[in-house]
């Protein structure tokens, strides 16, 4: 089989370099790089990634293990996460675990057997316990959504600033009524992590105390459609739905306009996310937002500092904005 | 280190029950697994997946390789894949090639030399030598979206029959010209494989010959939205826009929006592919539609088969329906 020093003579350069283009690593023009793939490919060069990580311990491989891909928001994260870690040379593996926490845990156990270089996590799973197996795989690893404790770098925005920061806008319009919609909260088994929708949902009732005169409703379960189609009459007062996710926003929206309830003269809706599905509903969507892409871009280059044995910082806080929409 | 023999010993088990267990394989109760899954982590058991795939060369491991997740159809399919490859007892990895040949190409061979047992592919590369180098990496791959040639399992609608339904629902809806929207025949790289919108393009024409009495513009440029814009005049026929994708047909919708134009009275639009955003969109979008959870399980079954020796059939066609809409 044809090896590097093979290669390295072909192309009449180092073997230094031909480790460089094959490695995807920096220092190298593109054109040589290119030049070598080729030689490489055309002499049917196979690099033996397997028993070489067994000595090399390196794989330039990062995993990305979140809940599912279904919510857009997950999606464009993933996508910002790809981007980055390409721009520094790492391949990335998406795994979904369905908010299920064994499978979470499988997942994570292969993806460390496989010697991926450090795993950026949306856990479903906490605990001490949780905690204690994460230690004792000892592989980098970077947090966002759910905090898993200060012990794991977690990257996000401070989402009770944000939901307190929505309840001040939505107090601005003069709503007297929040009708707060968060099924992540009782959706899920109550050992899960659900540390995102918690800090939301605390929130609001801190932004409850700071406005005192208005009226609040917090709706936790699954079926919040239902549920809201059961509250019969909205009231005199000017009532507004603040979701904790556009996702049940979007879904409201659906729901007010097969019901023929107008928005906003009717009901005022807000989302949070700020998901890229909502440019094409109108009215426009009232919510909150942040750069994907910048949380993307920490969360990479955080876990690729910790992985070349960088301390880095135990929270990177992503800023958050009121966007403005038709919907209030 | 403890090995299987010795958690065997302390569960009171056979060496194959355990293993069973551990390589999430069928043919054991939930309950045993679980007793087993608990001790080998009480012992700190860690299989060394390495240095036995290098044996064993299965890894119960395929990968999903697809341009992006932007376009929630491959969201959707991806999610699908990952729900029957679990079923199965697969792990998943889940890579994007950002439509770049070069990139798609690394990611195959990375994915090969860190032994995944199978590929589900939507490539961005053809041609014949995009074709040996598939070959010569002799590992089971099906694909999808963009078929590469009849050498490898082709698993999708049949987008040309798709089309035809499509003008024809049209032509019954008393449409006189239709414009197509099919903007990735000229975005990419004219050596890059676009055989899906080509398919669908293929459909137009022919579809077109059969109502001849029916006039038709086709737009194949990205900035489609300044090239309907430049049409100043849609004139006193009756038109329709026809996408050969649900996310430009949201486009469109949105641009009518803003520009006062109303659907379906003044213009007509249909999409394709029947993706979840569109449920939150009003008016409601006519596209055509098919089963993403059967692409996603018929592509998963396949590779299986493939992985496990069997021979598979090259084409699986999904059926596909016209989805009527309020946009019509």
């Amino acid at each position: 089989m044809v090896n590097t020093k093979e290669i390295a003579r072909l192309c009449g350069v180092s073997r230094g370099t031909v480790d460089r283009a094959l490695n995807n690593r920096p220092g190298i023009s593109p054109e040589t790089k290119r030049k070598i793939l080729k030689v490489a490919e055309e002499v049917g060069y196979r690099p033996n990634f397997i028993a070489k990580s067994l000595v090399t311990k390196k794989t330039m491989t990062i995993a990305i293990v979140v809940f599912d891909i279904n919510n857009r928001i997950f999606s464009q994260i993933a996508n910002a996460i790809e981007t980055r870690a390409r721009e520094l040379g790492y391949f990335v593996y998406l795994t979904l675990t369905h908010k299920k926490p064994e499978l979470e845990k499988e997942y994570i156990r292969y993806l460390v057997d496989r010697k991926v270089d450090g795993i950026i996590l949306m856990s479903v799973n906490k605990g001490q316990e949780f905690e204690k197996y994460l230690r004792n795989l000892k592989v980098p690893i970077v947090t966002f959504g759910n905090k898993i404790s200060d012990e794991f770098p977690f990257i996000w925005i401070n989402d009770e600033k944000a939901i307190i920061d929505a309840v001040q806008y939505l107090a601005s319009k003069n709503y007297e009524k929040l009708i707060y919609i968060t099924p992540a909260l009782r959706e899920s088994n109550p050992s899960n992590n659900i540390y995102g929708p918690e800090q939301r949902l605390k929130g609001f009732n801190k932004a409850m105390k700071l406005h005192k005169n208005m009226e609040s409703i917090v709706i936790t379960d699954m079926n919040y459609i239902d549920t809201i189609d059961n509250i019969s009459n909205l009231g005199n007062e000017k009532v507004a739905f603040l979701c904790s996710s556009d996702i049940y926003a979007l879904d409201i929206l659906k729901y007010a306009k097969n019901k023929g309830i107008h928005i906003p003269t009717e009901m005022g809706l807000m989302g949070f996310d700020n998901i890229d599905t909502i440019q094409y509903v109108t009215p426009s969507l009232a919510t909150v937002g942040f750069s994907i892409e910048d949380i993307g871009i920490q969360l990479v280059n955080s876990l690729v500092d910790k992985i070349e044995g960088n301390e880095i910082p135990k929270r990177i806080q992503i800023s958050h904005e009121i966007i403005e929409g038709e919907t209030v």
